[in-house]
């Protein structure tokens, strides 16, 4: 079974706390909306106490996913902290620190996209490759990167929503919704840029709404430019726009356009029903990601 | 000193082959034309055949870093083929099965600029980082990723010229040349679209050329979407069209430019000086990476 693990996936809207072992073993599970750092951090430390009080066990490990950016390098004199997320309140927030205050096991701290990129490299959708990208779709948008089985971080982590893509202006006036970079990926295909491009929820569109041909050729855009970039084993989109899960079939089709037969493998050719998938784990990889980061913090603290 | 290497840098015009034992140790060099598979690895079996015997030492290993797509996975059954390139009578050529009948020693294969980026790493202006990316701007685009120290591979290997960008048609009504992509990085900013755009060579235009305020601009959208996407330690630009060295202050303005503040490092706010450099090997880094590559193969023979 394992040892127990306390996971946390910090969304920049809601909390999701859990306790468990595994995707197949997550004993019970909390929600709340995500406050102030005070309020919310003290809201993860009472339940867990609560928890190993009531059920008369112990959490092994904290494994804590987090929105971004963040800083997930242990030799940093910043680790554990939020740093320049454009949501209030939480810009340079010592997480690690104020749940060390309280719960003290070791603690996994990573970004919520690593976090579930790595469970879904473990026990979801591409358990049998190497390199995969997970990314997500939904209030933000944002990517996991395995790299020969393990996160890739690199100068701080992966950023991969605010990527320039190509915009068309004339068949897509919208101007963009990301405060940093106007009309990046995240700006133009998040879920509050297809709501405020529509003038409707994402949500609310019918299949046939054409704001989903131009979401797939905004996504599609991305993995084709990952395939070029990072030659990945597999592209696992997930969140909350992705379960509009018509959208995978035209995702494919122009990803293959785009790539135009140039990237000579069967995967793009032939497999990219295999290739192109939506998450393994379903709603549970981010939760799964959080308990896999912290089982990897406990074999770092041997 | 170490082994002596073979090296083999292929491009698609001109094949390099030098012996040594890294950057400062090249012991001599030919070049020539990059005729047919035939006739250009014969030239190359005879070249280092010819050394050994009227130098009187050995070669340990041959380095290959061949032009693109190329097949560097040893567990495939077309490893060390040049697979899909459009270069008349390259396509589908088992390289290393050809060398390893005229040269009875371990064959290190990979794209000429993933040697160029293990180079940089190991003897360059990356031997400092775990993490960077190696970018050729001349002919073709290609990039070489390391990650944690090793080549970065996948499903096949990057081919991060061919990643679409944001084209602006009312600045830039230029409709690319790539042949399978038209405006995708390599169609917009290598060196044959920078004289297909203006009608004269890239190297003739002067400094103050728009030409260049325009390369800059698409180089500099793609050092930002490797910073989002890869998040590297460092970026080192190099081929043909970096030799002119005034793009450097113009990509790192506009690299900071499109980042607007959001990827709060200082390698980026306030080390961009340090953080997209020219290569640290000069135009030795080519040959050198060769020479790691056959390094590495001959580690990897034990």
């Amino acid at each position: 079974m394992g040892t127990l693990i306390g996971a946390v996936e910090a969304g920049g809207t809601k909390m999701v706390c859990a306790v468990g072992t595994g995707p197949d073993d997550l004993r019970d599970e909390v929600r709340f909306p995500t406050a102030s750092p005070a309020e919310s951090l003290t809201r993860v430390i009472d339940y867990f106490t609560t928890w190993q009080r009531e059920h008369d066990e112990q959490i092994g490990a904290i494994g804590y996913g987090t929105f971004g950016p963040c800083d997930p390098n242990p030799a940093s004199p910043t680790y554990g902290w939020v740093t320049t997320t454009p949501k209030p309140g939480w810009t340079d927030v010592d997480v690690v620190g104020r749940l060390r205050a309280g719960l003290e096991v070791p603690i996994g701290f990573d970004t919520d996209v690593n976090g579930a990129a790595l469970g879904e490299h473990l026990w979801g959708a591409a358990s049998d490759v190497d390199s995969m990208v997970y990314i997500t779709i939904g209030t933000g948008i944002g990517a996991g990167l395995i790299v020969e089985g393990r996160i890739l971080h690199g100068l701080i982590h992966p950023e991969a929503g605010h990527v320039y893509v190509r915009h068309d202006l004339a068949t897509d006036p919208f101007a963009g919704s990301c405060p940093y970079h106007r009309d990046c990926l995240e700006g133009l295909a998040s879920g509050p840029a297809i709501g405020a491009r529509w003038g409707s929820p994402a949500g609310e569109l019918g299949p046939d709404h054409p704001a989903w041909d131009l979401e797939a050729h905004y996504l599609a855009l991305e993995c084709a430019n990952l395939v070029c970039t990072l030659s990945p084993e597999r592209i696992v989109l997930g969140g909350g726009v992705m379960e509009q899960l018509h959208l995978f079939p035209r995702i494919r089709r122009e990803t293959q356009q785009l790539l135009n037969g140039y990237i000579q493998a069967p995967a793009i050719l032939t497999d990219i029903d295999s290739f192109i998938v939506p998450p393994g784990l379903g709603n549970r990889a981010g939760v799964a990601g959080c308990v896999a980061l912290g089982q990897q913090a406990l074999a770092a603290a041997g």
